[in-house]
């Protein structure tokens, strides 16, 4: 049985951590302890969250952004963020590309589906074209930069799953039909601290 | 923008909908509207949350449960619900045939991945093999049946999504590797009233 995240000693307070006046209690109907306001008794239901992304091409160069804000504040990543309400997963990775990198995208394909389950995610991350190399940073992000693949900071890269998703979408070049990646298993499983993968 | 989900006169109160001291602000750091609690103020994020599931088979036969509980009391589905923190999508996927249908699976691959932005779900549906013919009811079902493709209840189907996740099943018999499914276009996008599709 999983644990409802909490503020941990070696992290920030969440915006979306609970208050400490929330309880674990077993709601009526339910089969599983849910943290319940011990005031006004709302269920406060936590799920996975969904982070849509996308590794974005122009010409032979992927689009990476620099961290302006933590965490990893500093390190490079693809344009990705928590889905929100009233959204599809592609409407949610171009929104992301827009917001982080002022990027207008053309999706193409699903690419990867990673289950981060020690953090609660799902990170869904698709291969989508720029429509121009227009681009900039927007307030999340510090630097915006078209990089070739031999370009690539591998050792700044700001999370596992950037690693990851960045190797799948090499391995994908030149294919149209192709499975969705799932979660790497072997080397490329264990990207930190974050490197180039052999073979890519 | 979207709004977030409340309940409406036409559906009963969900155990997640807030309660009416819950207001609409947009938080220090954030860019919009969220349900922030008037007396504490929790910030309740909501985000889509995401249905995992499976066609589970065994020899030529698919797994159908009848629902036992609202919504759609009475109709057949698949085996699916929330995916709860601490899972891989594909672990989701497997509690819901095991609480739903009594049921162990093998996954075999991911089959399709729908976004229902009106409802704030992301439902990722796999194609997985029963590990014995050995099913039965959970709380959820009044009903398990392991039934051939002809003997599908078509117009009692609970929701649409399951409509596309048997078509797409059975266009993907026979393949190994495949492109995840996704949304659908044309007929098959319009399965309500739920409906055998043309075509398969």
């Amino acid at each position: 049985m999983s644990e409802p995240p909490r503020a941990a000693p070696d992290r920030p307070r969440l915006p979306w951590d609970p208050p400490d006046h929330f309880e674990k209690r077993i709601p009526d109907g339910d089969n599983r302890e849910r943290l319940v306001c011990a005031r006004c008794e709302f269920v406060h239901y936590q799920n996975p969250k969904i982070v849509a992304g996308a590794v974005c091409t122009w010409e032979d160069k992927i689009l990476l952004a620099k961290r302006a804000i933590e965490p990893r504040k500093g390190f490079w990543t693809l344009p990705a963020g928590y889905m929100e309400l009233g959204e599809t997963t592609e409407q949610a990775a171009a929104r992301e590309a827009r917001e982080e990198a002022c990027a207008t995208i053309e999706i193409d394909r699903l690419l990867a589906m990673y289950s981060v389950a020690r953090i609660g995610q799902v990170q869904i991350m698709y291969r989508a074209r720029l429509i121009s190399a227009d681009v900039a940073c927007g307030p999340e992000s510090a630097e915006v930069a078209l990089l070739r693949w031999a370009e690539i900071p591998w050792e700044q890269i700001a999370f596992p799953t950037v690693v990851w998703a960045l190797a799948h979408f090499h391995e994908s070049r030149g294919k149209s039909d192709f499975p969705t990646y799932g979660n790497p298993t072997g080397e490329l499983a264990r990207m930190w601290p974050p490197r180039k993968p052999l073979g890519v």
